[in-house]
């Protein structure tokens, strides 16, 4: 406790400041400011009851579904309460996949049939009937490249390059080693397979299949693509050193339907300063259909929208005007954000900076900026303002998906960084619900996207 | 990938670095061994099978039990296994005490009993049958203080300060709150309470009870001493708001044993150039009797140990002597690191620097240090070595139970400082179990505290 005699001299000190300091001073009232801002989010608990709503009265809501269209009302009539100027849907067409009721995989070992853990990857065409066919392994690009189409042709393609333990950042491991998921089956029907089978992006060893979106390009054949789990993946390929000819079955009955009408959900608190200049964060609506999309984007979403609860509750009206922006179709090929930008591009809308929280709600460590240099100095400078909350980590990089469409639209791209140490092991699989996630931790970063609200909102960017 | 041209030119630039900035070079050389340190440890399973072998065929190994004398052999051979110089025992004599078949904790509400999630607080005495009486509830010392002692006498303390939760630092909030826990029975007992009833040191707010130690004073009878669920808390407090006169009934069977021999386990590789320098690190080997000890300290114990099978593998021998050293008694006295100190200065050890790893084995952060000026400018220093492992916050504080009889005997008391989000949610209680630990967090840390080990015996401390 400070005495009545030190609160007096600090007090003194601070109008001495005011006197001969006024950029100091400014620092002061945002640092006061932003403490308001985490005491606020921290001390109350709403943001996790809205997560605990959103995943266990919706739950997982692939883009199409009718559990999507429930969040879009659901994150509306939430927005609402916490009045904004406005809330309203932006039409946007997405298509619609759904994994059907069957999916396996099977081996024929000693014994009888040996059974994989597999996830049809979002967006697979289905097999017809059972497909059997042998496997070839590939640990690289290079590797299926050095091989000749007969070897290739009338196969399985199984890519079971692992994710890279030794890197750092686990994020850049998944970075190495997505591109086997979204391009291997288009590579491996070039060379005439029958189908792709994906190790799980995970640094962890277990029987859950992580899936996520596989590209298929219109002029190559589509064939069928799963993902296996990391210790089914193990066991094949032990299977096929045993027994290179061993014949590999599996079936799928997932399907593509039409493309569905859906929405964006969009609030705005117009700026009484610079009401034309923009400020977005947001996340995604849409999630995979395993698990319960509770860290991906759940906590994004809850945490997007709590800036409205936060900014409502503290009676602040931003410079510029603010807008949270929940996309739809994330996860199989960002129709939202897409439809979002050419929407802004039309109306000729100035956005300064968009942000968003899409790296699974763990504990925030600073932000991903792409910006030029002057704003991006910017942003050092205010990294002070979070380092005392444990986010003044500032990179230079891109790394949201709904961000991409609004590249060189908007002055700043910005995303929540977080730990990553736990996010691929739940990442896109069953394993992603409630019980993972940490109201803390969400906590920190909903205020921090707040706070970078705030400031941005304030100051504009150079 | 870089290509031929790309890498001649920085082994030339190296090369020129090496002629003409022999510091830098220095550092480049310090950066690549710690970067050998960070693949061998993120590369390897070996620490989470120690890890889960700890808790799955040991478990909780409360001071003076025979799990705790498992724990001393089985660390020995885990440890004899990395191949140091020596491993031994340092014996040490701590109090034992057994939680006992029952304790339970009810007041009468409409309808009937109104039962309490309770666990006794470790070393509380029990109660003689069911202790019956009504509650006074006090939510800061001054309330106490203020009260009347008849207004106490004869009746539980009911200690219901709740964590902070708008602290930034989960830690910092637990500290705050720690008093009640540790000092309120003897502070309750003064004023002629029978019994001491304790809010569950957590921000969660759910059915599970945490306990810790309770400290008697001599000259103050002994009362005993639980901790309430949050959840029991509130409801408790929300009873005694409609009924003042309410009476509470306490019975536990818990009882303090005499105590019993146990031991310190130390290994130790000999430094090749100073061997009279030491520096340690550590971790202790007791637990709490509810959960599996996991978070608190098996983390710590398998971070510790790893060191030696890191440096074994990769063929370093320190400069200085480097120890682990495991404690026995952490939770209830500290005696084994009381121990180990007072054997350091009868032997008239050098001790340059003493590590811990006691907050969870979540994501590190980086370390708290204690120390002078000088040797803090060279953590501060070496931080940038840190940064590339988000583990570079050097801050002052003393965190360590176990570093605490070793201050002004070694030049720095260091604590490897973790995200602390998630510890207090299951700090001391049922919930500290392996399934909340992630792996990739605890080799992280673990790697963080071999790379400082290296540096420390490689320049010593100023």
């Amino acid at each position: 406790m400070k005495s009545i005699h030190q609160t007096i001299s600090m007090v003194s000190l601070g109008f001495a400041l005011l006197i001969f300091n006024p950029a100091l001073a400014q620092v002061d009232a945002d640092s006061v400011m932003i403490r308001k801002i985490y005491t606020q989010v921290l001390k109350d608990h709403t943001m996790d009851q809205n997560l605990r709503e959103l995943v266990y009265k919706i739950g997982p809501r692939i883009s199409g579904s009718a559990a999507a269209e429930q969040t879009v009302v659901w994150a509306k009539s939430v927005m609402e309460g916490y009045k904004p100027d406005r809330v309203y849907l932006q039409p946007v067409t997405v298509p619609r996949w759904e994994r059907g009721d069957t999916e396996r995989a099977y081996f024929s070992a000693s014994g009888g049939k040996s059974r994989l853990d597999i996830s049809a990857l979002g967006g697979s065409i289905p097999t017809d009937g059972i497909l059997q066919s042998e496997v070839v392994e590939v640990n690289s690009w290079k590797a299926l490249a050095d091989m000749t189409d007969a070897e290739i042709a009338g196969k399985f393609v199984f890519f079971n390059r692992a994710m890279d333990p030794t890197e750092v950042e686990v994020f850049k491991a998944y970075l190495k080693a997505v591109d086997q998921r979204s391009l291997g089956a288009i590579a491996a029907a070039k060379r005439g397979a029958v189908g792709a089978l994906i190790r799980s992006l995970t640094l962890s060893k277990d029987n859950v299949p992580h899936t996520g979106a596989v590209s298929y390009d219109e002029k190559v054949k589509k064939i069928p693509a799963v993902a296996l789990s990391t210790i089914s993946a193990d066991r094949l390929s032990a299977a096929l050193k045993a027994d290179p000819r061993m014949i590999l079955s599996l079936e799928l009955k997932c399907r593509l339907l039409s493309p569905v009408r859906s929405n964006n959900v969009i609030a705005e608190i117009k700026g009484w300063e610079f009401p034309q200049e923009i400020v977005t964060l947001g996340a995604h609506l849409d999630s995979w259909d395993l698990g319960q999309g509770a860290s991906d984007d759940g906590t994004g979403l809850v945490q997007s929208m709590e800036m409205l609860r936060v900014f409502n509750q503290l009676g602040f009206r931003p410079a510029r005007t603010v807008r949270v922006v929940l996309y739809m179709n994330e996860e199989a090929g960002a129709h939202g954000a897409v439809e979002y930008a050419r929407q802004a591009t039309l109306n000729g809308e100035k956005h300064i900076a968009v942000m968003e929280s899409d790296a699974g709600g763990f504990a925030a460590r600073g932000f991903r900026v792409e910006a030029g240099s002057k704003a991006l100095k910017q942003f050092r400078q205010w990294a002070k303002l979070f380092e005392t909350y444990k986010a003044g980590d500032i990179q230079l990089e891109q790394r949201g998906i709904d961000l991409v469409p609004m590249k060189n639209k908007a002055l700043a791209l910005i995303s929540l960084d977080c730990d990553d140490s736990r996010l691929f092991d739940i990442h896109h699989s069953r394993l992603d619900t409630y019980d993972k996630i940490n109201p803390r931790e969400v906590a920190m970063g909903a205020a921090a996207m707040s706070a970078m609200v705030l400031l941005i909102s304030k100051y504009g960017l150079q």
